[in-house]
C-alpha cells in the first residue's frame, strides 16, 4: 500500500535493525484517515472471502481492526491482554509471549462473541514473531472458528512471524513489509501490491 | 442519541445499581457502524468549536475516538495506561485512580504530539466518577493546551463526573445520560437531544 509506505518513509524511525517507531501516525498518534484507508485496502485483498467478524487485539489493533471492520460491515472483537472486571463470562484465553516486553500476557475474548464456524479475520498492527497472531488463532481455533486470514498493518519481514503463519497455510496480507532496518534507514520487500499472499 | 440508547436498551445489561455492560457493541466487540455515528454526532455537537486534535486512553476510547478524529479531520492520541518500551521520548503524565479497578494507573503521552496553544477534544467510553477524564485535562494542561470539551459515549449520571467537570467550566457532551440502573433495568435522563452542554 503505497501511501502506508511513503508515511513510513516520512515520519517512521528506524531506531536499531530492530525497533521501528511510528507512534506519530499507527500506534499513539493515530492519522484516522490513513487508518481508514487502510481499512478499505483491506477489505479490498480480502473481497473474495466471506467473513463474519474481525478480531484484533488491544491496544494498537483497535484502530485498523475497526476501520477494517467498519468496511467489511461486520462487528470487530478486541482481545484483551488481562482480565477486566466487567468480562465475567467464561473466557476463551491464549498466552502470548511478547519479546519486546519480556514478559506473557493471558489474552481473552469473552466466550459469547465468536461462535462455532465463523469465518474470522484477524488484524494487527504489527508482524514481527508472530506470537500476538499465534493467540488470536489459537483463540478462534478453540471456538471452532475459521481464520480466514491476517490483515497486518506492517509486517517486520526479516523476523520469522510470516513464515510461521503462511507455512501453516494461514493467508497473511501485509499492507507495508519491511526487508530491513538499520538507525535511519528503512527498506522495503520489493513486490507488486496485493501480490504477497499464498 | 437515540441510534445510541436503542442499542443500549437493546444489548446493554445492568448488572447492579453500578455496573452497565456494553461488551457486545461497545468496548469488548464494537459495532463499527454505530461507532461512526457517534463520530458523526460528536462532529456535530462540536462543530462550532476549533479543534486540533483528538485525546482518548486506551483501550476503549480508541473506537470512538478514532472516528471521530475521522469526522474531524484531526489525529487522534491515546494515553497509554502504562509506559511502552518504544515510548522512549519524554512523556506528559497524570496519575488516574481506577474504582471499577481498585487501582492507581499512571497515564501518559508523549509530548511531542500536543502543543502549546492546540485545541483539545477528549473523547472516552464511559463517565462514571470522572477520574480519566480528569487525568486527561491535567496531561492538556501541563503542556499549555486548551481542552475545548469532552466527548462522552455513555454517562453514569448518577455518578458526580459529569458534576465535578462541568462545575470547571469544561463543556461536556454525553451520546447517553444514563439516571439510574438497577438489575435488568436501565433509565436514561430525559433530555431534548443535544442539549446537555452548558
Amino acid at each position: 500500500m503505497q501511501l502506508l509506505k511513503t508515511k513510513i518513509l516520512e515520519e517512521g524511525q528506524a531506531l536499531s535493525d530492530n525497533i521501528l517507531k511510528v507512534d506519530s501516525f499507527l500506534n499513539h498518534r493515530m492519522d484516522p484517515v490513513l487508518m481508514h484507508e487502510m481499512g478499505k485496502e483491506f477489505k479490498r485483498r480480502f473481497q473474495d472471502e466471506k467473513i463474519d467478524v474481525v478480531l484484533t487485539i488491544e491496544s494498537s489493533g483497535i484502530g485498523p481492526g475497526v476501520m477494517a471492520a467498519l468496511e467489511l460491515e461486520v462487528p470487530m472483537i478486541f482481545a484483551r491482554k488481562r482480565k477486566s472486571v466487567t468480562l465475567t463470562d467464561d473466557l476463551v484465553t491464549a498466552n502470548v509471549y511478547s519479546f519486546t516486553k519480556k514478559e506473557a500476557n493471558e489474552i481473552a475474548i469473552s466466550n459469547k462473541f465468536i461462535n462455532s464456524g465463523d469465518r474470522v479475520l484477524i488484524i494487527d498492527d504489527f508482524l514481527a514473531n508472530g506470537q500476538a497472531a499465534l493467540g488470536l488463532m489459537e483463540i478462534c481455533h478453540k471456538v471452532n472458528a475459521t481464520v480466514v486470514g491476517i490483515g497486518i498493518v506492517i509486517e517486520k519481514a526479516f523476523q520469522d512471524g510470516g513464515e510461521k503463519l503462511r507455512e501453516q497455510g494461514v493467508r497473511v496480507e501485509s499492507l507495508a513489509r519491511i526487508e530491513a532496518l538499520s538507525l535511519g534507514e528503512i527498506t522495503f520487500v520489493e513486490e507488486r501490491e496485493g501480490a504477497i499472499h499464498e
